[in-house]
């Protein structure tokens, strides 16, 4: 990013004093050039006046703009200007010995890269500030060796890289080694345990390494200042933190911002400590009465809480507290909770410290707040909750629920306890979502032999094609290489096989008997126990239960609730019979898709192999007729089911030799995809076509007997020219004239195409003509009611692509891995399809604004394809009934984003 | 067709006078409002001044615009006017007994259509006229009764329909039973035996059918000439007419002229008499020297020349005549057709009478002209001595050769001498060219089994789908029903088998003897031996011999030399090195399509199955290196062959399953025709694609070091996105680099995309600036010269519509037949393929306006197709040898008629 123009080359926070420039930014905007550290500071300091370290901060658009890897000298000038506004501001004095001004320097992107970038504590001591401090406070001269020696090790390490070496089979570090001899020496085994004057020796052997690696610690605290925050502006461009960036979606040009921060020390006294906050339960997402969600440590820092050297307690420990200032604390933090929430407008997760001051009063300091990290299940409820508190409205609490992540709700889990019980043996990329349990496999042929007896994980470095029948045997995948566009996960995606990828804590070897994986210490070998968690990425020794969540909680259906009111895509189901009332009690708004063909396969086999191979009429006309009863009386189920609202009915569409009686000679086609099927078949066998349209709207016309309201919508597969819709239109209207002349009902319905190939798509005006003409010679109570095109995304990406989905895995898994495609195209909708379909969409509603336009088929389902969908103006879209929840959601996430 | 505004009602031709209002239209809008033969005695009275009858005309544009079949008040009136006009030319008098003007009524559409209209003669007789006429002329008795009775019979035919009865079994004709009571009662045979009193007698038995009929003859010639005029015109929508325009493609708004003239009657004398005369001889395109083509009849009407109840004789036999006038009107024959030629800018088909006047002098008369037919031969010697007489431009010669009928000369034939001495069986609809000569078989089961020992044509009423394997079984076709557009002559086209459908003249039976067909009285069983011409649609007894003609007149190449300086499209060929040759000495400019599958296939499969599936890298090295060494010869012959043209070479496509071992367990594709095949086989395996890209680049440096000028180009098959052009441009330059390094040449090479996805063609933008992007990290030289695209459209349209053209036997008949599809889609671009293909040529176009487009494939040598890619702006097509000659002309004929 380059250096905005009129943009200030620093932002120092003055404690309730609005910044002129920053002021006029928005939250993204602010984020972007503060980084997520530097804006929740900022918002603490300048527009909430709560007490915080003090703080400058060296925006992210600097990081790409280093004069080779060195601030500019207009920027060092900047840094020692705001190191004059710290002083002031603190009091102290930066590189005095009397009252030392120590500073940390800190990144902190737009998005949180935890653990990728570096940090530097205790800038602003050296030999003479410490030895001048020691002799001040001598009781705390432990403290400060301590502190000093950290400074030495991470600048050391940081600035000048000296800190690690190469020492053949591992890689070794030249602080840690020193220290180990100085605990030897002592005698000691703990950190803690060393005395002062241990630390001090530390702090010689420190700087004998720089010496020894040509380098020496620089005195000067302004230097060091400066040079910790070249060191943070580089950091953003090291291999790993690029590497977490390609995998995050994170564009390289954000940069971090370097966040020069006045030190407060938790560690300092019995009194002083850290923790961390929440402004509500990240797990199940409610406030607990009586309690606050969070932990403090006391005498500690920070890096000691995550390096979980010891154990935090609750927040409580402060009210059990005998000091009053700490009781106080306890509730300062609540309310500040409460205030940042409606601040921020979201549960908020935040760090403090408390330290000692030197009247010995405690005091509580906010280093950081960000927007908490949530369960699936706690998303819906703090939604909800915010938005009944006043705090957010309805539409911000919906777009606060993440559609993708609502679904795992209702994905079989491994419940907390059993994990909690567990070994956790080490965590991977999460690729494929769900648990799974069963014996290890290293090989395709493995998972093929062991799957007959029992579920299987197969365990390898990678898969590649070879390996697509032992992958679909076994019940999960574990692979120690490889990301989320990986072989691996791209397939186990696509077949809903749970998957852990890129676990590289897990190793591979053979030894004399037999080969094994090692993970964790242990070696597991072919039929040892392990479970997966494709959500997590995490890997447990043994069997874990699996438990299907019941329903939704009474603030996720809340939000789907809100989300429906918001939304203006229709979310339909593909659903027969079978599927209609749960897709109805999942908000379903009418059926998009209704498959005729399982009336013909199965049991009914026999009859359509009669109707399309036999000789005898008779026999025809008998076979035709069961097969009619029988489907009027689904269709009528679903339409009942269904009432008020458009049940879209495929007339059949199976490839030709699924009919092939067994015993057949007929030659299976060539490519039964682009075969001999849909309105095909049903022009050379219009019976066929007849006999489906009585059944559809006989079902309809007794229903509206009784006084329903069905919709029954025919649909027209594989069309390809405006002929055949003339053509099935017209037999459609006749069919409807014997239904009225049978029940004395003029049935309501619509007639549409399905949109599956090119041609279709290519042709929308014609298309449209077509279906809204009259046909001639019947009466307009004959006619449909209206046309409609559902367009069949899964064939039409086959067509325009080229590409048999059935024949696709021995190339395009490389393709997507590559990148050559930048999502499945089978999963999300290309580009180049969205092109051809963009095309139908201008084409239809330039010929009449109102036809309606659907789509169904995996894509309908998919979130980023729904996102498409809403910007072409489309009608509704349809998908599997498991996937109308995250549909309807991310629907809503549309047209509050962008209102068409 | 509406009544233009401001244009007459009709039109008199004042001999030697322009016309105001016709003077300022071009040929084809005079044939349109005059209709043939209007336009003909139009030029030859008005524009040349030549003796024609006296005429005038009702122009087409009242035939759909008539009052209830009648004439309107204002147009009755004009037609009293015309003949006050004609009187006056002619110095007769209608309706006078004393000097009587009598006239016929003929009709005469925009383009001709044989039989299909009435025409009345002799109009203007009645009883007291032919009464005074006999009276006054009692040598010519029998001549004004005969005369009268034919006007009696075509009034009470033509106008009234009552001729002819349905009579049970057959159609009986009133006035032919009359005309065989005259003669039994005569007891004579022969019409020209029956005398003036016989014939009066007649006409009284014509007067009493129009009584027991309740029609009274119209004895006021104005009644007769407007009844007359009202038939001919409606006589344009009787079902045969309408049927025939139909199945010629006529537009039904043309209707048809009405021509009332001036009756000359070349049976009046034996110095009378009517002939036929072609400027040039029809067969060979020649003028005979010495000779006349055409015939005389004396003391006959045309109608006597068609029935052929008499033979005619050559023109010469005037000269031979003792009658100097006959002699001189030899001369005046061969001089006015000169002239007509010279103002008809044709050779011309011309139809004359002579009448002896009252003086005794045989009088010429002209009585209509037209563009004469000719052979297919005879086409293009017409066409080169027209323009070296300097008649024509080269241009119009150009455009006088039909594209299609040209290839004619190429075909087998049946030699002229054969079917002469053969015997003629009848004739049916020429569906697909050529000769065949085989045994009768009745059914696909008799086709099979007697196929397998000889020779058979399959003679049924009409095939279907079924039949199909008998068809492919035959040598040739013969339906007895059907079109051009039924199932049999689309598949036979299709396969290019001969076929003669729609032959009525065959009837079937079955008697003790088994099943027969019958044709011109004659009973043929299984096993007969019969001959069908494809081209003509003729039936021959026996087996007849066919020639295969050896090469192109002297003529036809100069057509061909000509159309190549005057067409703009490149036309190259889809050739191999086999066909290499032949495609260059036809006039291929370059190769557009030349497949390297067979270099895998064949001999080499052991080797390319060693790549795909074999296991040992040291073989797969070996076997590449035997496969590349094999194609770089070959691509060398190709090159050398067409140097200085681009050949095009398209990399590997294949589908995966053809490379299967013999032993193999793979598992077919579902449809491989979307599988994995072609660049997603080389993406795969790179090793293959750089095995090609080494022999094409080091046979034209080879090439480069013999000092020619070879162009290879590099195409690439079934490209989806411009990633995979990104990734083959690079692996190619690098190739370049390699053999550069080898043979110190850098190569001049093209790299395009073969276009055969709507993925492809609808990223026109991206592919172009794909294939003209810079390959980073080679040098300039290494880089392909310039991209190109060249359209598959046969897969285009398998995709585009989603038909596999393997499978679409199924439906695809039936959909041609019943006109779901004008044409046939794998025949001719289909128009939702131009809509896709016009997409991608405006797109490349706007980034790279020289940007090469081409195509190959079998709709490259299409006709149709080829006037589509002329208009799209095309740069090139390509088709195979056999097709290269008609696609020279038919683009000359496009850059002619439309010029970019």
């Amino acid at each position: 990013m380059a250096i905005p123009a009129g943009a200030p080359l620093s932002f120092f926070f003055a404690r309730g004093e609005e910044h002129p420039y920053l002021s006029k930014l928005s939250k993204d905007e602010l984020k972007t050039i503060l980084g997520g550290k530097g804006y929740g500071v900022y918002r603490m300091i300048c527009q909430l006046g709560l007490k915080c370290p003090a703080m400058f901060n060296l925006p992210t658009y600097h990081a790409n703009n280093l004069a080779e890897g060195k601030l500019t000298p207009e920027l060092r000038d900047e840094v020692c200007r705001n190191i004059a506004l710290l002083e002031k501001a603190t009091g102290k004095k930066f590189g005095s010995p009397e009252n030392p001004l120590l500073v940390s320097a800190r990144s902190g992107a737009k998005f949180s890269m935890p653990g990728m970038m570096d940090t530097i504590l205790n800038i602003g001591l050296n030999d003479e500030i410490v030895e001048a401090l020691v002799k001040a406070q001598p009781a705390n001269a432990r403290f400060w060796y301590d502190a000093y020696r950290r400074l030495l090790e991470m600048i050391g390490d940081v600035v000048y890289g000296i800190a690690e070496y190469d020492a053949g089979e591992e890689t070794k570090d030249r602080f840690e080694e020193a220290m180990e001899q100085v605990k030897h020496a002592a005698g000691v085994t703990n950190d803690a345990e060393l005395t002062a004057d241990h630390l001090k020796t530390l702090c010689g052997k420190f700087k004998e390494i720089y010496k020894s690696q040509g380098q020496e610690f620089p005195s000067d605290p302004v230097e060091q200042v400066c040079l910790a925050a070249e060191a943070v502006f580089r950091s953003w461009n090291t291999p790993r933190a690029i590497f977490t960036r390609k995998e995050d979606g994170i564009p390289d040009d954000l940069g971090t911002a370097v966040n020069i921060q006045e030190m407060v020390f938790g560690n300092k006294t019995p009194l002083s400590g850290t923790g961390v906050f929440f402004t509500r339960d990240k797990s199940t997402g409610h406030k607990t009465p009586g309690k606050l969600d969070g932990t403090v440590l006391f005498q500690a820092q920070g890096e000691d809480v995550v390096a979980g050297r010891r154990n935090s307690e609750p927040l409580e420990v402060l009210l059990e507290s005998e000091n009053e200032h700490l009781r106080a604390i306890y509730n300062e933090i609540k309310e500040t909770g409460d205030l940042l929430e409606r601040a921020e407008r979201n549960m908020q997760d935040t760090e403090f410290t408390i330290e000692e001051n030197a009247e010995g009063v405690p005091i509580l300091y906010w280093l950081q707040i960000r927007d908490g990290k949530r369960s699936a299940l706690a998303e819906s409820v703090i939604a909800v909750n915010l938005a009944k508190e006043g705090i957010i409205t309805e539409a911000e609490a919906v777009l606060m629920v993440n559609p993708k992540r609502f679904e795992e709700q209702l994905y079989p889990r491994i419940p907390s306890s059993a994990k909690q019980s567990a070994r956790l043996l080490g965590k991977g990329t999460a690729a494929s979502p769900g648990p799974a349990a069963g014996a290890i496999t290293f090989t395709k042929d493995q998972a093929l032999e062991d799957s007959k007896t029992k579920d299987v994980v197969l365990c390898t470095v990678m898969t590649n094609q070879n390996d697509v029948p032992g992958m679909k045997a076994a019940v999960g995948i574990l692979t120690s290489t490889g990301t989320k566009v990986s072989h691996a996960a791209i397939m186990a995606t696509a077949w809903g096989v749970p998957a852990v990828v890129g676990a590289s804590c897990v190793s591979f070897g053979e030894d004399s008997e037999g080969r094994f994986l090692e993970i964790d210490g242990t070696k597991l070998r072919r039929g040892d126990v392990i479970t997966i968690d494709g959500a997590s990425g995490e890997i447990f020794l043994g069997a874990l239960p699996s438990e299907k969540p019941s329903d939704l909680s009474p603030e996720a259906e809340q939000i789907i609730e809100w989300a429906k009111k918001l939304k203006s895509l229709q979310i339909r189901a593909n659903a027969e019979r079978a599927e209609a009332q749960i897709s109805a009690d999942r908000g379903a708004e009418g059926i998009g898709l209704f498959r005729t063909e399982h009336m013909f396969l199965g049991e009914r086999l026999g009859d359509i192999q009669t109707v399309l191979f036999g000789a005898d009429e008779a026999a025809k006309v008998a076979a035709l007729d069961r097969i009619a009863q029988f489907s009027k009386s689904d269709f009528k189920d679903a339409l009942r089911i269904m009432n008020g609202y458009g049940v879209t009915i495929r007339l059949l569409d199976a490839p030709l030799h699924e009919f092939f009686p067994e015993d057949s000679h007929l030659e299976r086609e060539e490519n039964p995809m682009l075969g001999f099927r849909s309105v095909r078949m049903c022009y050379l066998n219009p019976e066929i076509a007849r006999m489906q349209a009585w059944a559809i709207l006989t079902a309809a016309a007794e229903l509206q007997k009784e006084g329903l309201d069905p919709h029954p919508e025919i649909e027209l597969p594989l069309v390809i020219i405006p002929e055949e819709v003339a053509y099935f239109k017209k037999l459609v209207a006749e069919v409807a004239v014997k239904v009225h002349e049978e029940t004395g009902v003029w049935v309501h319905y619509g007639l549409g195409i399905m949109v599956e190939t090119p041609a279709a798509a290519l042709q929308g005006t014609e298309m449209v003509r077509a279906l809204e003409a009259p046909v001639c010679g019947v009466p307009a109570e004959a006619q449909s009611a209206k046309g409609f095109a559902s367009f069949g995304t899964n064939d039409l990406t086959q067509t325009t692509l080229a590409i048999s989905r059935d024949d696709a895995d021995r190339f395009l898994p490389r393709y997507v891995e590559d990148g050559m495609f930048a999502l499945h195209p089978f999963l999300s909708l290309h580009p180049v399809v969205e092109r051809i379909v963009r095309q139908f969409v201008a084409a239809a509603r330039q010929v009449d604004p109102k036809f309606e336009i659907f789509i169904c088929g995996e894509h309908g389902g998919d979130l980023y394809t729904i996102g498409r969908l809403h910007d072409m103006g489309f009608t509704g879209t349809s998908m599997s009934p498991g996937g109308i929840y995250r549909s309807i959601l991310q629907a809503a996430h549309e047209q509050i984003k962008n209102p068409r």
